[in-house]
């Protein structure tokens, strides 16, 4: 009869330790396919266990599948020889670690914590010019705090219920209220999609428009735009801008359906396109119904002079424009959560088709965002944050201008969101110059990488991002960069 | 000259109201293209007002395309024609609202706050045997608003950095631990993803293993996963299950690439793959290097008996097998916290062509989890729930025992998750079933609308899913259940 000596069993249960040791034999044929295991009276009885721990352990093992019970007759093992094929490992349990396993893993203290074997970040530049990263001081840590703490309690049962696809109603209400006031958008909360980040909505989007359909991105633009496209593997098509955005003929020429642009702020150039160009984009989308311009209206809130721009969608008047747009920007973006707003026609296709789908964003940060809307926040933060960059970009402009004198450089675009371009006057060329900057402590990128079509791609023109720069490493980081051309 | 009586301006300052007037005499032709506009100084002394009110006017009117400037000449109206075939739209701002916008937005206090036209969720059952929810009294609300707390003054740094797309790395490795604690899995922290919901994760798998593959699902299995592939466009086979889970011959014959179960833990029939089928699963992902097999353990925290069924994935010595798993379940559904473990080969896959996308779950929920698991509190929350649930199945199996006198009723696989089927003798179709349960206040659904191929399907076989009952509603509404049929 089986045989086990329980003093070597550690912190296992007797139960627990039965199990182990009986798989073991399973494992290793000791006990061999169809044999009949002893009965559990019988087997408690010889290794003076009781006969309920027998039984555990016997019912595990049938659970799991190495033994099976025959009515009137008892336990037998299992044939389990596909086994031999598979790789001969054992079923790892809590106390039971495979050791082909282990050296997969890298050095680890095992059974202590594991630990990741990749070093935590060392950041080793001076100033990054192309981080979209907001800065700790802007973001509302007491506001948010309590607003969360608010929720937590006054919400304990809405934060139970399951969201809506769409995104609970209070959030939709607030953002087609904040449309309203700040964007000039007429929007319905039930056109309202809330999602975890821009990059998922375009997925949804497409989904939504269809993977057969040809999407038509900006040529430069947001490359991440296109590897999103390229990942779903739809057809992406490149369209030329001219001085008032995506040039019309090459937009009709592309054989394109959907048309992804930023009309209110072109990345990177800040080219904002004109309401004649805007028409003529409108025109070309209700030709067909399979049309569709989604308009990215990712910094809207950091126009820093004038009024800001009015969405293109507020023009549209034939439900042509998937208006999207994102808090990842305008209140940090570790917070993941983004919207678009849908024509009717195409919110009701994603009712039928898409709305099985879970909200992404979860209730907790959905109603504390609702909050932070409704009570005022948000557009008091706007306001702070538009003065806080206002600072950050007459600072560096104003150590830019210093540094003219000695080497030609122009400023392009300076108004409008959190970027602008600065050509400088140099002979290196752009992929040197990006590595000499990062020689220099300095992070930074040029407009002719947002090229994809590179025989258009003007060089020597920089971009500089300052959403995420600190006031205090301005002045190091223009000289810096300055001495890198 | 241009003429305008500021007296009706409302709340608009000088500037805003001049730039809307001259915007509105451009839109209705008032003003035609190509059209000199009077210079600044004139106008503004025309008009009694500053040039500085004038300029900025100008400005914003030039920055949005309705009027152009020629150097040393001045500000002429841009040509608009496009807008004739666009529809004719006022460009909308804050204060102008077009009227044929109003309309489409049905009855609003415009431009008072926008509310949703749908009526609050009104909730007419009084018994969900299908809701997925989990109730309010098992969230640890206070804990969790106390590691947010701390989160939110801790790690005021961290949270503002952006997450590695795969999730910050604190996380993974409280993951990393869980998994290793507590379903024998190794997994180094650099091979785990994090998304929001295992919903988003199925459709990154797809971009990961490719829209060309053939995916199989389980029949009968959980629809929305093989409604993911569907609105993914990717081809989807439904695999018959025998006793052992997954029909291997079915499974040969399908030509499918990736094989998506729940081995643990069937959804809905609670089956548990033995090993031996396990093994044959293996061998069958062996034979190709493109196939997998995705390991949905979606609720092996609440196996209620015994211990816990390994995971596929501890005996995978392969590189065959991406496990899944999510926080859904055994927090709330309404965090969205998942998350996946992908075998080396495919990590760096991942790392190559898909890193660039941002991680979905924000900072702040990323940190409290890893909190909530690295001190304890995930452990003893899932332990507490298990109790939890404990209580509420015996409740509902003893109330369902008193039943079973008056009518014939069979429960089967009553110790496995979070559900259970119920076996009911009644000439009733299951169609028919199902709304009268709703006529009498109970929600719940039948085994044979989880199958896609119905000539399989068992009839009268009740899911009774018990995740978000509330004890003191039990009794009653298994009577009521009793009472259809």
């Amino acid at each position: 009869m089986l045989t086990y000596s329980f003093e070597d069993r550690g912190n296992d249960t007797l139960y627990e330790y039965l199990y182990k040791q009986i798989k073991k034999d399973i494992n290793t044929q000791k006990l061999k396919p169809r044999e009949k295991l002893p009965s559990k009276r019988a087997l408690a009885k010889h290794l003076s266990i009781s006969t309920i721990t027998v039984e555990n352990a016997y019912n595990q093992l049938a659970v799991e599948g190495y033994i099976y019970s025959v009515p009137r007759s008892g336990f037998f093992v299992s044939d389990i020889t596909a086994r031999e094929a598979a790789g001969n490992a054992n079923i790892s349990t809590k106390a039971s670690v495979p050791e082909d396993k282990k050296s997969r893993t890298g050095p680890q203290s095992s059974p202590g914590k594991i630990h990741s074997v990749i070093p935590k970040e060392k950041r080793s530049e001076f100033i990054d010019f192309t981080s979209n990263s907001t800065t700790t001081e802007n973001f509302p840590f007491a506001t948010w705090n309590k607003l969360m703490r608010n929720t937590l309690s006054e919400n304990r049962d809405s934060l139970m219920i399951k969201s809506p696809s769409e995104g609970v109603i209070q959030l939709r209400e607030a953002i087609a209220n904040y449309l309203y006031q700040f964007r000039g958008i007429i929007a319905s909360p039930e056109q309202i999609v809330v999602g975890a980040g821009t990059e998922y909505l375009y997925g949804l989007i497409i989904q939504l428009l269809g993977f057969d359909k040809t999407y038509a991105v900006e040529d430069p633009g947001y490359q991440k735009i296109s590897r999103i496209y390229a990942a779903n593997k739809v057809k992406c098509v490149h369209i030329t801008l001219d001085e008032d955005g995506v040039n019309i003929d090459a937009l009709k020429g592309s054989k394109a359906d959907v048309l992804h642009i930023s009309p209110s702020h072109h990345f990177p150039t800040g080219l904002v396109t004109p309401v004649s160009r805007r028409y003529e984009l409108l025109n070309w989308a209700s030709e067909h119904e399979n049309r569709y311009i989604i308009e990215d209206d990712y910094d809207s809130e950091f126009r820093l002079l004038g009024k800001p721009i009015p969405a293109l969608q507020s023009i549209d008047t034939r439900d042509k424009v998937i208006y999207i747009n994102t808090f990842s920007k305008s209140l940090t973006s570790t917070i993941r959560i983004s919207y678009m707003v849908l024509p009717k026609t195409l919110m009701e296709r994603y009712k039928n088709e898409l709305s099985f789908y879970a909200c992404t964003v979860s209730n907790f940060e959905q109603y504390t965002l609702a909050k932070f809307i409704d009570q005022g926040y948000f557009e008091r933060h706007i306001n702070r944050t538009r003065n806080y960059y206002r600072k950050i970009r007459d600072e560096i402009l104003s150590n830019i201008k210093s540094h003219m004198d000695n080497k030609k450089s122009y400023i392009m675009e300076e108004d409008a969101g959190l970027h602008f371009l600065l050509k400088v006057d140099t002979s290196i060329n752009d992929k040197e110059l990006v590595q000499r900057a990062r020689r220099n402590g300095i992070i930074i990128s040029c407009l002719s990488q947002y090229y994809y079509d590179k025989a258009n791609a003007r060089e020597h023109i920089l971009v500089i991002n300052y959403s995420g720069i600190k006031l205090d490493s301005i002045s190091e980081g223009v000289e810096r960069l300055y001495g890198t051309f």
